[in-house]
């Protein structure tokens, strides 16, 4: 069975338009990328009125988080972590991050979107764009030190090695450590890593 | 097509035995795990006398490293990593995992061992196995502090998350930095997880 062709041209809003603007966002962040991809753009992709997309999404981050099924906003992650003093920030990253994936519906999520990060060269490609624009340059401004954007990605390597070893490989004992040791053990690690 | 069936019964080598032999034995690390697999079991799936399989392999350890395609030896890894100064054995980790990376032969194998890890459950259970007994328990013997299995899946973490954000998702700048850069912000790292 093939599905049939878009129609071209605008048009209403139907029952399922939403699911098609985030589809036609899936496909334009696919071919061009998170910076090259414009709302006007996604939505004459859809065949829709960009009002009409502005109507579901407030903005391309939300539009991205919906077709890249992030499960948490990427956004407020940014916002939580850089509240608070600044020598206490590498405990925010590893608190906020692995409190994502210590509920099982955030884990079982963040274990989705990572094996689709992991095993497709295109879904990676957009997610190193579009978390580098929603997570990684924020933070990075903030911090306000040489190599900003280095010490984010590094921080970034310790927490992704964490989850994929504790959630996904499962080694001990990494796997079975209660989370607060786990915290404890990753926090001077991150702060290492972005001020040290 | 499909395959003829294993005879049963021990026969002499064939043209082919080393490889149903390396065959036999993913079956039994599949079915069994690492540390219940014995030489002596893989010759019997396979078929052949336990001599034969002891031609072929030294060790259990070879016949696991073969038949989960590990395109180095984590017993060489691990002496290399263990041979030198306690206070920089977090500089020398980092520059042994990286350097298997840094090869392109070296690195389009690793990545496909961890992208095997990373979506087959039954992988990740062999590998966690195999590499706890061949790499984890060594060093954290070696070490002699307490938490020790601990510290070395936390420098795993490390190790494995600057891999897959520099090699397999390609985040900048973590991506292009040059290598010895990123070895001098690893190793501080790697060294407060081990002995800090």
């Amino acid at each position: 069975m093939t599905a049939p062709r878009r129609t071209p041209g605008r048009r209403p809003g139907g029952p399922d338009t939403r699911g098609e603007i985030v589809q036609a966002a899936r496909e334009s962040f696919a071919d061009k990328g998170f910076s090259a991809t414009s709302i006007r753009a996604v939505a004459r992709q859809a065949g829709v009125d960009a009002a009409l997309v502005h109507h579901y999404f407030d903005s391309k981050d939300e539009l991205f988080i919906e077709a890249m099924a992030i499960p948490v906003d990427p956004r407020q992650i940014a916002a939580q972590i850089l509240d608070g003093p600044r020598e206490e920030i590498g405990r925010r990253v590893a608190t906020v991050f692995l409190g994502i994936w210590e509920s099982p519906e955030g884990a079982q999520r963040m274990k989705a979107l990572f094996r689709s990060i992991l095993t497709s060269d295109e879904v990676a490609r957009m997610m190193r764009e579009g978390i580098g624009q929603m997570i990684i340059q924020p933070i990075s401004q903030v911090l306000d030190v040489p190599d900003a954007q280095l010490r984010v990605g590094l921080v970034a390597s310790q927490l992704v090695g964490a989850a994929i070893v504790r959630y996904l490989v499962g080694l001990e004992p990494v796997a079975s450590v209660d989370i607060e040791t786990l915290i404890d053990r990753l926090a001077p690690v991150l702060q290492q890593h972005l001020t040290g």
